[in-house]
């Protein structure tokens, strides 16, 4: 069999989120759809990063095995004439049989997004702040997160981790284009963490709470601790790195 | 009576244009009936560029002439409060009792964003080209257009203006966050006049005209000798410049 990568684009605003769900309106479940019109066959579509329901994606990455005989460009072609247009694929070319999205991702790279006055435009797609922030104490948080850390204070409890250590490449905020840019890249992420992380470090950033305090919600390991959550239409997965071999 | 200057950012997919129309949801429409509601008087909401239907705008100005004593601060408060999400007011001040959003303009800013690839979460605010596009030869043709210039090639017939010559102060391509972007800052702007030439410079971007014809075009003041017409989600009605004491 064929194994086919995908980098693939949603709109996450009108999806219950990447995962097939019982209910409502998944991006994988638009793409296996399709695929399976297209190649007239069952496939699995495996995805990098379960992004949850709201959040949206510029570079998810996304794998299936096929016996199908077409061309990765034929495929992408097909894929984007048929897709919604929330969803379209940026790239699709052959991988290695053993090749999955999810297990062999090193990194991955979220975005959040920040607007400090209304927008129109952008109301999709990034957070408006009714608060004045200090960009420079919440940049001094996001540094304390690089290296590796436990993180379980800024995600849900999942039992079926054995432990919840992400080792944190960069994470930092900065302006462009009007915004306020959070971004982070990590070998992995746990359930909410992301949005958990700017909540709170918008607490900060408002004045609400102190660097202080955002150092010992990361060191006391209990979700109880951490603020708000973000809301979901700001957070982007951005992209997903893998070794040059794959 | 007090004379309010707004700075009005909009989304213009759900919105039939800035000028009240018969039937159709517009900007302007939206914003006269949200601030009688607001006033308890009746307002004429004056604009400075009327855009097309499916135009946006990030900094539309308008003025009205009210009686009313409130604030121009708590006037931008009640507006964002009370206006639909796609339409928000990024500033609002008190001005001269002779000040005219329209006539007082002395320049007006366009961009117009074309996507080189598919995407899911900007295809309401770029329009997709599916040619391989040389923006070199595009700039060349911008650049032609600054300076003095008649535009009749590049506008619907409007028997109502005395001459179609437009003082263009700057006029190029660039590239931004993966888009194309056409920037054209003139004095006054025709009907159709961004979007027309747009079409043309893409015509002549993916080699189906050349830079000669696109100046024989420009100087043939004829209509019928332009290209298409680039369709409006990809235009932005960015800023109006007026003089330091408007």
């Amino acid at each position: 069999m064929r194994n086919i990568k995908l980098v693939v684009e949603y709109d996450g605003t009108d999806f219950v989120g990447w995962q097939i769900q019982q209910q409502g309106r998944t991006v994988q479940q638009e793409i296996t759809s399709i695929l399976r019109q297209i190649l007239q066959e069952d496939v699995n579509v495996i995805g990098a990063g379960r992004t949850d329901s709201g959040v949206h994606a510029r570079g998810q990455v996304a794998n299936f095995r096929t016996n199908s005989p077409l061309t990765p460009e034929t495929l992408l072609n097909a894929l984007n004439g048929l897709l919604p247009r929330d969803i379209c694929i940026h790239a699709a070319e052959e991988v290695p049989e053993e090749f999955h999205a999810r297990f062999d991702a090193k990194e991955r790279t979220y975005r959040y997004f920040i607007a400090p006055r209304p927008t129109a435009i952008d109301r999709r797609y990034s957070w408006f702040s009714k608060y004045t922030l200090d960009i420079g104490v919440m940049n001094t948080c996001a540094k304390l997160l690089e290296g590796e850390h436990d993180f379980c204070s800024f995600s849900k409890l999942n039992p079926e981790l054995s432990h919840s250590r992400c080792i944190v490449a960069s994470s930092h905020w900065f302006e462009s284009n009007g915004m306020f840019v959070y971004e982070i890249q990590a070998n992995r992420f746990l359930h909410g963490m992301v949005r958990t992380l700017v909540g709170t470090m918008v607490h900060v950033g408002r004045s609400y709470r102190t660097f202080d305090e955002f150092r010992k919600i990361l060191n006391s390991r209990e979700r109880s601790e951490a603020g708000m959550s973000a809301p979901p239409h700001g957070l982007f997965l951005e992209s997903v790195r893998y070794d040059v071999s794959s």
